[in-house]
Order: C-alpha cells, then sequence, then structure tokens
C-alpha cells in the first residue's frame, strides 16, 4: 500500500495504467503527455479518443508560455489550478477576469454571461496570448467571434467547454478557426481537462533546454 | 441562439436535456437535484448511475450548512468552485489547509501527500464538519481513518477523488463508515463534481424556509 501514500509512486503507477490504454499513435510524443495528463485528471479514457491539437498548438503553446504571455481562464477554479509558480518563471501570469467588478456590471447591461465579459475584457490587454476555456461555452463563442473579427490573435485557446448547451458547438467552430488550439470534441470536457493540458504544457516548457 | 448567451436559458435548457435523461426512481427529489447538478458539470451521464447517498447525506449535509459548520476541501480548486458567499450566509467557510506551509513541511517530513497532511490539519479544528475531497485519493484515505479512529465525526463527507490508483478503494471504504456520505463509485470523479455536489446542497439549504 505504500504506493498510496508516495505522491511520485501514485503519479508513475497512474501513468502506467494510462499508457498501456491509450492508442499511441494518433499523437505526437509532446500531445501524448498531454493526453495522458488529461486521462489521469479524469480517469476517462474517452479523452484520449475526443483531444484534438489543431494548427501546430503544443509548439505554439509551448513557445507563447516561454515568451512570457500572460493566460486567461474563464473560471476562477481554472486559474486556482493552474501551476502559476511555474508559469512564473517565464513570465507568465493566469489571470480571469469573469470574476471581476467589471465584468458582473457589463454582463448585467448587456444581458450576456460573465464569461463573455471576462473574455471580452480580457482581449483588451495584448500581453493575453493564451486562453483557456474549461467550463463555460459563452466564453468560447466570444471568444471565437473575437477572433473572426480579427480583434484577437491567440497563440493558444485551449478550448474545453463542458456541457449539453452549445459546448459541442463552440468547439467545433474553435477548431475551423486559424488559431493553434487544443479542444476536446463533443460534449464533455471541463476546468480539470482545461487545467491538465496547460499543466501538461508548462512542465513540457520547463523541459526544453535554457529555461532560466 | 439566444440561449446559448443568456445563463439562466441555458442552465434551464440543460438541466430539461438531463432531466430526460437520468432514472429518477433510484433518487430522492433532493438526490436528484444533485445529481442532475453534477450531470451538468460534467456532460457524463454515467455519474447519475454511480452516485451514491449514504446514510441520510443530503439531509445531514443540508443541517450543517445550515448550521454554519465549516468546510475543508482538498484543493485550492475545490475551494475556488464553492460558493462561498452563499456559505458565508450561513457562517460556514470554506477552507483548504493542504495548500498552507504547515502542510508542506508535514508532507515533507512524514513522507505523505500534501493533501493528507492537510485533512489531518483540517481535523483539528472542531468546526470543521464538512469534508470535501474531489481530487486525491490520499486525502479520502487519511480522512476515512480519521473517522475509523473517532478522531472526527464529520456531519457530511463528499468522497469523489478521482484516478486509477486508490480513489475506487477510497471510495468504497468511506461507504462502509458510519458517517453521512456522498460518494462517486468507481474511478472517475474530479473537483467539478465534488464543487457541483457542494454548491447543489448550498442551494437546497437556501431553498428551506426560514433562511436569514
Amino acid at each position: 500500500m505504500d504506493y498510496l501514500i508516495e505522491p511520485m509512486a501514485i503519479e508513475k503507477k497512474s501513468f502506467a495504467i494510462i499508457e498501456r490504454r491509450i492508442n499511441r499513435k494518433i499523437f505526437s510524443e509532446e500531445e501524448m503527455e498531454i493526453a495522458k495528463r488529461v486521462v489521469h485528471a479524469t480517469a476517462d479514457f474517452e479523452f484520449a479518443r475526443l483531444m484534438r491539437f489543431n494548427r501546430n498548438a503544443v509548439e505554439s503553446g509551448i513557445e507563447a508560455l516561454r515568451a512570457g504571455w500572460d493566460i486567461v481562464t474563464d473560471t476562477r477554479m481554472a486559474r486556482a489550478g493552474i501551476r502559476r509558480i511555474l508559469a512564473s518563471k517565464f513570465g507568465s501570469r493566469v489571470k480571469c477576469y469573469s470574476v471581476s467588478k467589471k465584468a458582473r456590471e457589463m454582463a448585467e447591461e448587456m444581458g450576456i454571461t460573465r464569461a463573455m465579459a471576462g473574455i471580452m475584457i480580457g482581449a483588451e490587454e495584448p500581453k493575453n496570448r493564451i486562453f483557456v476555456i474549461g467550463n463555460a461555452p459563452t466564453a468560447l463563442f466570444k471568444l471565437n467571434e473575437l477572433i473572426k473579427k480579427e480583434k484577437i490573435s491567440p497563440a493558444l485557446v485551449v478550448g474545453v467547454p463542458v456541457g449539453f448547451v452549445g459546448a459541442k458547438e463552440a468547439k467545433e467552430e474553435l477548431l475551423q478557426l486559424p488559431v493553434p488550439s487544443i479542444a476536446v470534441k463533443g460534449c464533455k470536457g471541463g476546468t480539470p481537462v482545461a487545467v491538465a493540458i496547460v499543466n501538461a504544457l508548462l512542465l513540457l516548457a520547463e523541459r526544453r533546454d535554457g529555461v532560466e
């Protein structure tokens, strides 16, 4: 039972179980690292089948993190889960605008969700180049719209909102856009999926040579 | 497409989809409210089949919240997701000890996970009566151990850790213990599941007559 209390041993054993069951052929080595962490976070192998890496997403994400671009999340929960100390080593901050007073006011005035308002506010700041949507389809619809209108050009969109209303459609739309993106097809997704993807990218970024 | 941006309309439409597909017969009305929110948070109907409500868990949880007992979570993410303003209306605070300096030191000294150390610290404070484990099986094993040794007597344990190593076993053990508990059988679970359960209980608590 020792492996049940020793953190690194738990992770190692868990990854060994996961590796045996994911079809490696559909992923690059780095994509596989990310898919493994998503399955680890959810205990749901369906994610490995549903994940899509679009337009050189992994490389673009790693480069963006290493360049110190900031990360915008749709929820406080996603912000809380991302390894912000590791991100800060690259100069990258993790921000969530949807919980701000300004977002609440905008949402009330415009009759939109706070998550949408949060994305609109986040899009104003040019240092925000990595967008992470783990919960709210509305936030991803808004982000897609801003991309289509060329108001923003993210280095990476992690688009994995969850739900029966709009999530699938928002992700399908994202995958058609000319930006690097990581998405999960269908209704499934969620904050732990988003967090696992970003933290995997941070670890991959750290592993590259030349990190301070 | 209006329903795609109006928050309450999204939720209503989503719940309508979910209600059609959950087998109502296996749940009480209040349990159904909770199960619905878990499916809403995950887009995964398997949770409705895997959820267990043990020893009058819903009633005990609502009473504990209304009495203002504090909530201890295993992760910062779970803490971030719980509707703390609603909890505070009852005088209930949401705490996470695993991210404290003390937990980190204990974990290093004792060779255990920070999540375990966090539970050990949280168990010292008698106002902590609601324990919420959404991620770390080790935290639930530790909590189970403290319950078995009669060191603590929670009013409710929300035990939904996720993973291939220990999660299933920790939850099976919890369901055997003489405390009110809500769990998800098998490997699945996760922080959004834990958060959905607690927030559903908070809404049920608010709905009762006589709330300030």
